[in-house]
């Protein structure tokens, strides 16, 4: 016996790629290519770090309150987590502590499966049709709980607000939690549904559109009754607050509200102009609503492409799975970004033609 | 079926005491009277915000290297973790993975309990002493682990490194952890014993000494093989790296040492006066090594002490728990916070001797 017996096996994790290139044009992790503003710059640059060998406020209180005013509810329809990762695990661990199945789409956010498995929860994937689109039909079974993102990742496809209410109108046994991480790209939110259906909980994260992926603030919204679970669960086993910092960033944030809407809109005018651009040279893909798109070309594979893009310095991100395989996933950045990428396209398209 | 029935079920939680009192002398939290310093003070001013919509450095190289500069270890002996809560249930996940009991005091931090339901994980909980010091020879029997904290919490009593080098040379078939958060305030560290011992780990927080509460960074550290496989379990279920803005706090903090270690030996020297004129009072306590006391008094009850110093807007910790209910932990404040409560102690005992 030796005190690695102990020890809890996993695959050896393999790094991803943070490639530390000069010029790098990085448009893998969907990061929003604009900063949070000039609120957030502020109120870090006053920020009073005397009071930081104190305890935060436990109850981020102000953030809280700003959070929900923002979205028109009440302070207590509002979970706030040190990232929206550990709110997802947080509504797994609370949620989804069923006899039954949660139900997921195939192809999905990535960590879904994996808090499965750390929590012992059973699932059933349930494949997207072949244009990647959720078929609202499926999800309309006995379950023990339903998640998804909306819009969904890696595709970028989003489901319309009529269509999450018939899915939460045929689920009303069960907790359907819809992840809106990237929903300020263009999709329809649900979170009006919310005073509706008490089973239903809204995700999001302050990492996309509000520009702060560097600090780790997440959200939950329900019913008062749903989200006071939550925290007692979370206080059942982990005591600590929300940074004291990223409380006081998330509420500079809010205030910056109107500078983000119009980083989003910018974001969504190089996504439309980048497809057009694509499809001229023979690429095709689902029609996104979020700050990426997921693109297969019509002769050459996306390995290929992905290889002589990371050549010239532009990382994409190329999953190596069943059914998405020939795809690529490519961040939306800045115009210019995407002009190189455009144009490093041509010229592997002409070069794989000629070869 | 109501979806009710899906959620996991814990005792509604109790909102910990946050008195929003006037003149508040605050001694419930371990917290450190003195600030962080300088470095901290302008590495939080000069931060760029604008690199804030980008996720941060997943490996944080920079903070990982000067850590492992300050403790004279190997970048890779060094685990960083988003507060020292998250590294020590990322330990309990990893190395607590047997059919053998972890071994911890009766009385000691409260959450490892309760990561061990959460993980479940079975554990036996050995009593200290009379003297509320543990017997290291409670912890020479056959087990799947052991942990504790030295100095110990809420007692302050710490064991010599030579006392757990005794136990470690008596357990290297499980992984031992002597978790340090409170070791800079007068206990010896066992961080030179790493390179003899592959089954230790030693747990650092930046929230005490560093007077870092109000971020979330804390640290493991040990030899290679055992570090590695806690990011391996670490990455297998949560991608996300630490803060950026935590980084660059954790850096400076780093160069402010000198300035934190000169608190640190103010808070001491408080201590033992402090101790002194509660010893004139009628109390007794453990030596301490910690930031905080833990004292009972000849003739009057923990539970009056208590309410009696709230009534004076003093506010210390009670635990109403087996063996320790006659007990008050007191953290160590400024001289002039500890003042005010002795001169209220003095009041409250000369008011009992008269009631």
């Amino acid at each position: 016996m030796s005190w690695r017996d102990h020890l809890r096996q996993v695959e050896p994790y393999v790094a991803g790629e943070q490639p530390k290139m000069r010029n790098l044009v990085k448009l893998n992790t969907n990061e929003n290519p604009y900063g949070p503003g000039e609120k957030v710059k502020a109120a870090i640059r006053d920020f009073d770090s005397e009071v930081l060998n104190l305890y935060p406020n436990p109850d981020a209180e102000t953030l809280r309150h700003q959070l929900a005013m923002y979205h028109g509810l009440a302070d207590d329809q509002v979970y706030l987590g040190n990232g929206s990762d550990a709110v997802l695990a947080i509504i797994f661990l609370t949620c989804f502590n069923s006899s039954k199945k949660l139900l997921f789409p195939d192809i999905t956010y990535s960590f879904y499966p994996v808090y499965c498995e750390l929590y012992g929860i059973d699932y059933e994937t349930i494949p997207l049709k072949d244009d990647f689109t959720i078929d609202i039909k499926d999800y309309m079974k006995d379950n023990g709980g339903i998640i998804f993102p909306n819009p969904n990742a890696p595709t970028g496809a989003a489901l319309s607000k009529a269509q999450i209410e018939e899915i939460l109108k045929h689920n009303q046994n069960s907790v359907v939690v819809i992840d809106e991480a990237y929903v300020d790209f263009g999709a329809e939110s649900v979170m009006r549904l919310i005073d509706t259906y008490e089973n239903l909980l809204v995700v999001h994260t302050f990492s996309k559109f509000r520009s702060l992926a560097g600090i780790r603030l997440g959200a939950a919204f329900g019913q008062k009754e749903l989200i006071s679970h939550l925290y007692d669960v979370k206080n059942s086993f982990n005591s600590y607050p929300i940074d004291a910092l990223a409380q006081k960033i998330g509420e500079a944030s809010i205030q910056d509200s109107a500078h983000i809407k119009a980083n989003a809109q910018k974001v969504i005018a190089t996504r439309e102009k980048t497809c057009e651009a694509l499809k001229a040279l023979g690429f095709t893909m689902p029609e996104s609503s979020a700050n990426f798109i997921f693109v297969t070309h019509e002769s050459v594979r996306a390995d290929v492409l992905f290889k002589a893009l990371r050549e010239r310095h532009i990382i994409v991100r190329y999953f190596n799975k069943p059914r998405i395989d020939n795809y690529l996933r490519i961040t939306i950045g800045t115009p210019e970004q995407m002009e190189v990428l455009i144009e490093a396209l041509k010229e592997i398209l002409s070069k794989q033609a000629e070869g």
